[in-house]
């Protein structure tokens, strides 16, 4: 009995598999596992490529590309690390042209590309990895911006509790993308709300709204006019702050409202926020792309903006190549006694960076000590 | 002056290139452009490959594999169409080997690899394309599965003014992905949000809630135990449905509760939508993959079906390999006069069918005429 079991069992699972097969046809080899994240934090990248002469990987902790080994079936792999947690960019170069992997399907997708990440988990979550608290939503919006004349996304996340506690009014921080990013980045990449819903499980900072705008303009997409941010303004006063408000239930009062972002939404951030301190408490400007724009005239008034901003926040990583352009901003603040935190840390023009900052900065966020 | 003048903006854009290109790094070249859809509906694709010896372009309107041209750059291209408006999948294959389209950021991506995807527009907007209609919310959850020990991913839309209607109940769409897919692809692909926002928007529906929950767990993913949807039914039940009630104002009544999904969500629909006919009113399986389960066993009772529910609604391509199980599903039912709509359409195992169906099945639902 046993023996015609286990051939019905077999016949079935023949038949299943024929089946079944046409779901996964087309989508290579289910077999090859990459990257293969290993207990003590080494990590094997694996690609089949048997026609290739030459496969190497570039990957964000290794100072340059490494080569990679064939195998007998032109499985090209190789085995790097351990590496510290963190999430990595990588992406495989196959006879000089850059690859992503077929195997992994989580990629940054860049305005024009994109790359492979791969995370890295130690024996405890870190910052931006989920933890046991309780989690918030991500909520996707389209917008008709009455000021663009267009329907642009919009990224809103709300705390956990959000829905449930209807008579709560919440403080909001608009947080900005950089050039090469769309609305989503912040979360698919910077991970803001589980860095948000560690920060309040942890009780590290009070519950809070995060608004993720688009951050690009019909007349100023990419290098166009960069700099003139003033479609980006107009966008963000007169469309996304009125839709937050009409739909979420966020304090009106400036105190309850900060504005911050990374790199061309740095530098938005500074025009925008140092411009309308009517209804922006708390500005933070992470490794700014400060370029293309007189930003002494933003800074004309420093008794007013002493008196009407509660903090004023400048990061960037010493390998970072718009260094320059922030330490002169800082030496115009010290020169003009602008009160302000600033913040020259280790580490370049990156999403790691990015995520720390905003693990520090919403903190010290709508205190009212 | 004027002279002058320009030289200035010269050195100021040379500047401004140099300081800001390194956000740009690596990220391949911007300036091809793939795919490349002109207004006549023809599409052109390119990919940069020097060292190769033969590139073809897999796309879902051509019969087979395309041969692309290479230039003396090295630049393979290729113009195909026109093509009738639609999202179509593509992948280049490069001497043999799939590869992603370097230039184009938008991907399927599946649970082990990705497709492009190009996207055709007609004169007007289709059915699955954002028109001037008011847009509602996609909103992204993570919920702790008592019932399963692990945290996951769900997406709900609610409908244009949702979140200012707030006494109204909405009726509630329960939609399932297939056995490749993960809990986004029913927005990212299927477009649901979006053929939601139309039939609303063209009062062809009235406005409704729709849930998309994770359908793989910890002990039926990919071909593991398929057919086995125990732990899904009870994650369902006991998890995701409380946890929509309690954070969404949905209806209680299951004449305003609907399951549907496609490929195994067809399966999975059918299994847990005709087991708990005290929950569920509304049933819609697409290209079920009817296998691995006793499906006779679930039309037991056919009085029941024909009191319990307002509609069974089966629908499968001609061009689908999970027809013949279909097909005697549909036997099954006419064999025990089970009241049922069974649509046998043109079309394969493929998106454009399931948002086809999607936008066919949601205007039939929640009616009490």
């Amino acid at each position: 009995m046993r023996t015609i079991k286990i051939h019905c069992m077999s016949v079935f699972l023949f038949l299943l598999a024929f089946i079944v097969s046409p779901l996964y046809a087309g989508f290579g080899r289910p077999d090859i596992k990459s990257p293969e994240v290993h207990n003590d934090r080494r990590v094997t990248f694996r690609l089949l490529a048997p026609k290739a002469e030459k496969v190497e990987i570039n990957v964000r902790f290794a100072e340059k590309n490494q080569p990679m080994q064939k195998d007998p079936d032109g499985l090209w792999s190789i085995t790097l690390g351990p590496v510290e947690p963190e999430i990595y960019e990588y992406i495989f170069i196959v006879d000089g042209q850059e690859v992503a992997d077929p195997s992994n399907p989580w990629l940054k997708l860049w305005r024009s590309t994109a790359k492979n990440l791969v995370e890295i988990h130690g024996n405890e979550p870190m910052f931006f990895q989920e933890q046991q608290v309780p989690h918030g939503t991500v909520h996707i919006h389209r917008y008709n911006s009455k000021s663009l004349g267009v329907t642009r996304g919009l990224y809103v996340y709300t705390p956990p509790e959000y829905e449930t506690n209807r008579d709560t009014k919440y403080p909001v921080l608009y947080l900005l993308h950089g050039l090469g990013d769309i609305e989503d980045k912040w979360t698919d990449v910077g991970r803001a709300h589980i860095i948000a819903d560690n920060l309040i499980g942890g009780k590290k900072t009070l519950p809070l709204v995060i608004v993720m705008p688009y951050g690009h303009t019909p007349n100023t997409a990419g290098f166009k006019n960069f700099g003139n941010w003033d479609e980006f303004e107009k966008d963000l006063i007169e469309d996304v702050i009125p839709f937050v408000q009409e739909k979420y239930r966020v304090s009106p009062d400036k105190k309850d409202r900060a504005i911050s972002g990374l790199s061309m939404g740095g530098a938005q951030t500074l025009t925008v926020g140092l411009s309308n301190l009517e209804l922006f408490g708390w500005i933070g400007a992470f490794s700014s792309a400060l370029v293309g724009r007189q930003y002494d005239q933003l800074l004309a008034e420093p008794d007013k903006i002493n008196e009407e901003l509660e903090l004023l926040w400048i990061g960037c990583g010493r390998d970072d190549s718009l260094l320059g352009g922030n330490r002169n901003f800082i030496e115009q603040l010290d020169f003009k006694k602008i009160k302000h935190v600033s913040r020259i840390t280790d580490g370049a023009h990156e999403w790691s960076l990015w995520r720390r900052y905003l693990n520090e900065f919403i903190p010290l966020l709508f205190r009212r000590d």
